[in-house]
């Protein structure tokens, strides 16, 4: 057994899921996690096949992106990821994908408002749209994309723990969680909220807002101190 | 063999057809079933997975929310079922999920109007969308919540057996029906209502409305005294 | 061997496949086909699952509806296919669906209009709507959907063999071809070419007709004399 | 072992992948490869159902369309992938299909603006739309489809390696790469990208264009001397 057979297995399962769940094609996407004690990360490999991925194939690296474990390169986004973990202290997984109404809020650089209690049930308030990066800043590409993040969360005061989801302008969603698992879940709610908020922008040509009694009633019964959906007490990252 | 071993079959076959009908994700949704000679009635427990749900899972609680059997915690929705019982007399069964297109109506805060002969076929004149529930009102919630379903379909005198679907502003619909199996086949097919007025809408810029002489053919000729769809006269709930 | 085994299980086969295209929900949609050197057609019986239909469950009537073989109720559309059957003298099958696309165009109350090639590949011109059952002609519901069919064919001079589907107003699709298979395909593609279209139109916000020399190249070079598509010249109907 | 099996065998493989990834439907879609050095391409034979086609039943000709191997009748679009394969030398695979969103985008008659990175990763620029063929152009239909083709690249100065997609107005798409596997690939982002767009362009209203220099950084992260995409460089075609 490895030294990060755990965290590496979470990573290839969580790779896996998001094909499952129908969120990523081809290669697109990918899902890490990190062990904060040890200061690694496992993340997928390069343009890898999902089929053919197995433990093997994620790669480990520290928080600088240097691999401590593992032959393949990893993940282009490797970099983004980093920044996201050095930035919200509570992220234990990170995923990307372009999965499809997500990525197309975030083409048409709107953040998603929140327009009902699916929504509020994970997101508490708008999920975000970064701004775009400026022409200098495509030099240390996936670095800066993270930071575009971090900047987002900071100057907008948005909370990375009841907010576990960002759109980058041009580009697609990332998500977060306390761990891969929880970041592959948010995920997949992301893009089932983005299809949802277009459809109703169908109906009415404009995104209306939840009001904000409902969607703390709906927050907090799943998150918090005082919860109570689920089977028990979950803490919420 | 438990008391109520036949009334938690039903519901736990309800709930894994909304998953199958692709109505539910996650463990988003939920189905229930009344006993109304016993009082009592059986729901899926809240937060746990539907892959892994079995008979002993489901919960059976009273008509006041207090459980007779089962360890679980009931679907933190059961309180909407209660009320949705306590006032349609003739609702044997309830099913709530977060349906993609009857979602986005109800975030849109639009009644479905009737505009073919599909959903004549099932709902006797619109699907309405209740009122917003107001701040003090968040307290008991998802009471609160089947409070203004009943209060609506009084209030418009709606009859819930010829229109047995309601969506809740701002969160998502509540189907119901003669038993689980019946409020499943209602959500089925207010979804795929949903989508194709979502789509007739798409084309014409407003929703058209079927002429009623038809509508009331098609709703008659599958129900009620001179009904001559299926094979046999079928009473609906 | 029954007498009209052959026939029976053509229709079987036609309306399982109608569930496998993913163009029928429930028990919507029905499939039939006409032995016309014997006046009878065989329909799917009313409201019976399609996992569980058999052979022995289609229905054989002749051409007023009188049943010749079978237990069961054939469909109630069969009014509607025993209209196309006598108007329409080259359709040997019938398929009516509600198919999501398709349905949504017939409840806009709009023709599609040929906005491409796949249209044209197909049907010959637009494929047109029917006109709106007036409230007199609500009692033979069914056999006076089939006569405004065939009373819009005959005023718009729309060839039955060219354009071998309809939109019936407020209510749904109705193909038919050469034999019930054919009847199936002309609703698979009409289905596709109804969510084109209405893609088609989301971009631009209204139908762009194509080009007549373009349709006609299209279609010509499937159908008729000079067809040159697929490994041996076959007639249309 | 026949001359031509390994192309044979190739296109085989690619024409099935076209079904498995939902892009076609009945016998619509056709994908080839050409052998440059022998001079030979490889097609799907016309109107046979992909379920039943065997590597047997491809078909090879030489550059002017003469069969030299093969029992069948070629693809009618056989004309089309000539004159790619002509014009487009780093081409090695060719595939048609009527991918639902692109078609709609070719039925509209515009071409695909880069909103995003998806679109920024596999194509450098808009994918374009090519002018109508006129009614003398119909004659030499499918030849002709594939000269205007050529002749759009031409006069907009598109260089179709980086652009390996072009949607033909009033019809559908064509993609192509280098080798028929490639070409696939290419067809299933090009649908993606164009299902994508219509959503972004239904959320504004209109297309926005990605940034330059974000386009940029992303097609050359995978593409050309210094992409560092994928676990080896890879040259595109």
């Amino acid at each position: 057994m490895g030294a990060y057979d755990k965290l590496k297995e979470n990573v290839l399962i969580a790779n896996k899921a998001l094909v499952k769940a129908g969120l990523v094609i081809l290669t697109w996407g990918n899902a890490s996690e990190i062990d904060r004690e040890r200061g690694v990360v496992a993340i997928k490999p390069s343009g890898v096949d999902y089929d053919r991925m197995s433990i093997n194939d994620i790669v480990v690296t520290d928080l600088d992106g240097n691999v401590v474990d593992g032959e393949l390169k990893a993940s282009s986004d490797l970099g983004t990821h980093l920044e996201i973990y050095k930035n919200f202290k509570n992220a234990g997984g990170v995923v990307h994908t372009h999965s499809t109404f997500a990525t197309a809020w975030a083409q048409a650089g709107q953040s998603i408002v929140c327009s009902g209690t699916t929504h509020a049930d994970y997101f508490y308030g708008a999920v975000p749209v970064t701004r775009s990066l400026k022409e200098d800043e495509t030099g240390d590409y996936e670095k800066n994309t993270g930071k575009i993040i971090a900047e987002l969360f900071e100057k907008e005061k948005i909370d990375s723990v009841s907010v576990p989801a960002v759109l980058v302008k041009g580009h697609a969603p990332f998500t977060w969680g306390e761990n891969a698992a929880k970041a592959v879940e948010n995920a997949v709610v992301l893009e089932q909220v983005a299809k949802t908020a277009f459809i109703t922008r169908g109906i009415l040509s404009f995104s209306p807002e939840l009001e904000k009694h409902i969607a703390d009633k709906h927050y907090f019964r799943k998150h918090g101190e005082n919860a109570y959906y689920g089977q028990k007490k979950e803490k919420r990252q």
